[in-house]
């Protein structure tokens, strides 16, 4: 086939950038998107993202041969429904959410049953920062893309999506949807969790107001995720809440025994954890995107 | 009087780096050094970082005007022993350690009283690596320096401490020693506590092999400082241990808040509290050094 018509559904930094890499990499034949927030929209024309940015959904897939729906997580079953009714006979849709068990479940109760052409996706990229005035062509290049295959799933749409991640610079990876979701709630959700509270916290303190003029640059970097956005935080920690409940409690669990051991002056112990972990983090930083 | 003699103990990152960074300022008239660890002592010669490094700490002060005792804070007290009957008349003494009250209680401790002359000090600077082959002249550069003056205080110590971090390019300010200790508990202390449990839990977790292949550049950013190291930050935390266990118990309980929140799906108030995070770290991220 020639070069596929591509529609992204939610113009944020995902969306864009993945429009902005297949365009630049001239792997779509054209790019249309929707957005429910009108400045987004003509922003994304303005700044060359997208082609055309229709006033819905509808208009957007019309002619579309692959359809991107980068909404967040609890969005996902809202924007299927908006678009299903113009996706065009052929079109294979795709998602670029968190979560992935949460996303299957939206995507079954939305069509009555799994369709073939519903591929789930999830891009290990982002920043801190959102918005289609963000997104950049090389977001994906060389991070790691998810694939998390069902069992309807139809192997040419599978094929589809996956090259269309390809094109983006990325390496595409297959996972069960269960691992998925333990993985990720560990890498990625919890921590997010971890440094809102931490700021929380901190920001409530008497000395609050001297905190931050005195915090350097390990302060900086532990924090900078509690810069992200809450609204899409909090869909993707109530989406996946099963797994993510079950490692803060057993996070909260270990915090009480790091306690436990200040407490006792069990000072060795509390080194030897700090050492575990140091050799942890050494080990693996070579794996990690 | 003419440019100092200094005197480095310890060769770290943070001695290191001070020696240098006066060095190529001009500040100093000479620097020698010393390390119980034989090849940092040869490798900081070597790399120029001090000009003599004798196999003694008594050898290392014989000439110096100004003695920085750059050692993991526990060591504060034993570094000082061990100088204290080879320091000229006139001499200063500062240190650099993270922690404040400790280090005036040991100094304290060793000399039968506070002397005038030792000045208490602590760079909010350093990166996640240690070593005297990581020293740079410019990591003080714009940095703040805390000193926590006490009652027995030379004004004239105090003066010559100022101007040598001023001369390393960092702005000086002062600080009450109770306070400083309860800031930095807040803003490096606990942080690094929470990266090392977290860092540690996933390790152990049966998917642990899969994590960091998946882990993003938020993981690696949130987690940077449990590559740190495990020996100083035991001190560090063991000589501020009350301010920390203090505030890790606050943690523990706004954590199991915000878990009990997410187990009755009282999600919105768990959204307001990222929102809440994330309203306070924007507002004051120009401030983080």
């Amino acid at each position: 086939m020639s070069a596929p018509h591509l529609a992204v559904i939610g113009l944020g930094l995902i969306g864009g950038s993945l429009a902005r890499a297949l365009r630049s990499a001239g792997a779509v034949g054209g790019v249309s998107g929707f957005d429910t927030d009108a400045r987004q929209r003509s922003l994304a024309v303005e700044l060359g993202v997208v082609e055309q940015a229709p006033d819905s959904p509808a208009a957007a897939v019309a002619r579309a041969d692959l359809v991107v729906l980068a909404v967040p997580v609890l969005r996902t079953a809202e924007a299927l429904r908006a678009v299903l009714p113009a996706l065009p006979p052929g079109a294979v849709v795709t998602d670029v959410g968190s979560t992935k068990q949460s996303v299957l479940a939206d995507v079954a109760a939305a069509c009555g049953r799994l369709p073939g052409w519903f591929v789930a996706g999830h891009p290990i990229a982002g920043t801190e920062k959102s918005g289609v005035v963000h997104a950049a062509a090389d977001l994906f290049h060389n991070r790691r893309v998810i694939l998390t295959p069902h069992a309807e799933q139809d192997a040419a749409a599978l094929q589809r999506v996956a090259a269309m991640w390809s094109a983006a610079g990325a390496r595409v990876v297959h996972m069960d949807p269960v691992r998925h979701d333990a993985v990720f709630a560990a890498t990625s959700h919890l921590p997010h969790v971890l440094a809102y509270s931490f700021v929380d916290m901190l920001a409530r303190l008497d000395t609050g107001h001297e905190i931050f003029p005195n915090a350097g640059g390990g302060f900086r970097d532990f924090t900078r995720i509690a810069s992200s956005s809450p609204e899409m935080w909090h869909d993707i920690v109530r989406a996946n809440a099963g797994p993510v409940t079950q490692l803060l409690e057993r996070q909260i669990g270990e915090l009480g025994e790091v306690l436990a051991l200040m407490r006792a002056g069990r000072w060795d112990e509390v080194r030897e954890r700090f050492e575990r972990a140091r050799a942890a983090r050494e080990r693996h930083l070579a794996q990690i995107e």
